[in-house]
């Protein structure tokens, strides 16, 4: 979550709450005005609603417990999780949380840390419905539009689907950016030709800046992006859905964490073409 | 070439010659004022400079001869092929050019058939730059932006990975919106939520609504992108650069051909996911 | 289990009691001369090593608990797990069965269902030793070799890798046999002819044959070596360490599977090429 | 061609006349009787049956022209074709050499350097059926087998589907071997694995040994293979089939070509899973 978010949070007249694991990255927020939590069922207990954003499936069911959010959970709580998962690990914290008494919202965001600082994330929610309007606020401070997909599960499938989509996408660019120089040609012409036709885009733009002027700042996770590849992947499996693509670039993405770029931006993934 | 073109030249004070193998495909040029040439050859004799534009590296090279451009080749004469081919073939029509005291340039064009109505491409040159500079008015009615990109070759190299690049992503838009349906997802929804983020633009945009209206009107022949696919990884291999992406985007589209859809628009590489 | 196996433990003077969720699989066994269990739970109570095979990592954590496997564990009780399943799940299953006082060794086993009949398996071990030795007679009646390869997961990452080089292999062939089809050569010439070369083998043979005969019937299911092709991808996942082919031949069989060939034998990843 | 196999055809009494760009390669063959042709046409000349054998599909026509075979060409002068090539290719050698009143047969061979001197390789004939048995006894020489396939063209499609079955397997060895040690297993151990199985052939035997020893001796050029994979994805392209396995495998021997692989055997594709 960016600071301009609880920022805004505040500006509206919530009172928040914060907890990480690595305290220090709460002093942002605490400057903005939030309270610390001393751990997740506190942050529980202490709020209406708590949104969680953790990197993975595994994470998403560790902070539930033991010693966790689960013990914060009493009838009427909220609790919305904005990690990209699959579906099958958010309908199973869906279960838990509502077999407490507890309201569930999945609301994994589209964007980046630039992105996410300045409030313009794009929501993807699903669940249960009431929360999602409860939440409509808070969704405003951080993003600049949300959607409600139905049913848990929903926001899960369609988020990895999302960024099964950029993950290929980027390996694609990252493809013909290194085909280019191998062959002679000038990378910043090509980026110039690319922003003149109909593929031009800010993903695109800054991506290939990032390349050209070797700035691989995480913006969004490599490791990030190829867990997400895989997930889709594996969504696509349980539905005998093939998705060569995604296949090819998830290969790519793991030669680039074989060279050490895991905490890189995803844009790291050139040098996977060229090592 | 547009009509739109044509009619540019005209009222520039150009006078235009026109020929095709399918004679009625000049109609509409003609009623912009053209002239129609009976052979390539005539057409050559007429102009200073012959623009031409076919389908492929073996289309390039019969234009030329027996009865074709070569007989109307003289010192003085300009040629400029507006193919996408690759970049041997499009040095050996220099040479051939050249060796008769001809002037030679690449100008391929990246765009569809809208653009290229509205002349709005973008062209690719390379070769003789003095040429480059007599064409300009010409480039100008015909595309927004021109490039110039130095010796014979390099913009066959530039197109062929634009539309690598743009074949890929066409691919994985079609396996994203596919996933999305087999998964109960909204495609609508997907385009929507795509749209919001740094992912748009009007490539993405206009090949979902195609998708979605299961209109596959040709505007880039599929055939055409699956040839550039080919032509880009034969570039790579010449070179020993691997191009996953483009290699399993070329299969899917091949499948597409298997599929009768050849004569379809590039986004018809969706039916290559549900079939 | 063949039912060979079951007559050979028998001949050899152990008392087998045998149990499948559906009987009536149970009945060659018996007429062998093996005792029918009632539950899993009661197999373990009555025998000091219970043999399990079961079809993927779900299953193989299911048969354990909670009226299953789990209650009939007591110390030294002694468990071999014949499942090809990922390290993880192995992992998991040697620590429940060990944290009760019981022993463990996986076992999983390469061939299919003909060589199983004839005792002519390969039995991949690992976990405890003792065990490994114990089985050593068990192992015989079941298979050709026996391979012990330490601590508990190398078994079944081994396994996995055998299954995915097959399952990459098996692609390949139906790849290749289609291709001599669509371009007019003779199916049955290009089996000659690899049948000649070095690269001549049972199983080429046999999967070819299959294939020119039409008969998919399940030797090997197809849905199960697809698992296992995922299992041995996410085993790269895990590692970082790309492995191209497996993705690409998992897409393919993905194919298959929506092609509805799960249940025929992995050879039908032939259909996914036709169709 | 093997030195064993001139031999052999000297002891059948056949007078045997030897060219090679590098005359130094000719040694071994006059030790063993041969006479030194100083150019292909002279070879033409001299001899009733000529055979060719060069490296890739430019080669296969320049040797024909302009001081080359062609020269040597008069009615009834037979010429043999043993090099891979596209079909393509070698119709185009067959029109020309059968427009001078000559003869044609293409006659591929599969096989590598040790079966090649023993006299082993396995002969793919296509073209010229008298020919084909004109030549029965030089074959004999050559190989253990041979196929006659009907009209040319027939081999060299054949011959490239048979290689693309070896190049893709030998890259799935490459992939198994490589995630067996990256996952801690012992690589000999697999091996001893695949030959217990149903997988068993020479060519797995070999080749896993070549790399347990880190011999990669060329036995068969690793340009070689990855060209063969080339001509037999565009042989897959020409009727729209396709061959997912094969572009994958493609795609990693030309990671190993860029990593200097070019010259040692197929089985280096081994270090671009390790670089």
């Amino acid at each position: 979550m960016g600071s301009g978010i609880v920022s805004n949070l505040i500006k509206m007249g919530h009172t928040v709450t914060v907890w990480n694991r690595t305290a220090e990255k709460c002093d942002l927020f605490i400057q903005e005005g939030a309270r610390l939590g001393r751990t997740p069922a506190e942050v529980v207990s202490t709020c209406d609603i708590t949104f969680a954003c953790v990197s993975d499936p595994k994470a998403a069911k560790d902070v539930l417990g033991p010693s966790g959010v689960l013990q914060g959970i009493r009838p009427g709580k909220c609790y919305v999780d904005m990690s990209t998962v699959d579906a099958d690990t958010v309908t199973e914290l869906a279960q838990v949380i509502v077999s407490r008494g507890g309201r569930f919202l999945e609301a994994p965001v589209s964007g980046n840390q630039q992105l996410s600082n300045d409030g313009m994330l794009v929501i993807l929610a699903a669940g249960d419905r009431g929360l999602y309007e409860d939440c409509s606020s808070c969704f405003q401070a951080m993003g600049k539009t949300s959607f409600f997909l139905g049913e848990v599960g929903n926001a899960a499938k369609m988020m990895l689907i999302v960024n099964m989509v950029q993950g290929s996408f980027m390996a694609t660019i990252a493809e013909g950016l290194t085909l280019a120089q191998v062959t002679g040609q000038s990378q910043q012409t090509l980026l110039d030709i690319l922003n003149q036709g109909q593929l031009a885009s800010i993903f695109l733009d800054q991506k290939c800046q990032n390349i050209l002027q070797g700035n691989f700042k995480p913006d969004f996770y490599l490791k990030y992006i190829q867990k997400d590849l895989r997930l889709a992947i594996a969504l696509g499996d349980s539905v005998n859905h093939p998705t060569p693509m995604a296949a090819a670039a998830n290969e790519v993405y793991k030669r680039a964490k074989a060279l050490d770029q895991s905490d890189n931006d995803m844009s790291a993934v050139y040098r996977a073409y060229i090592h």
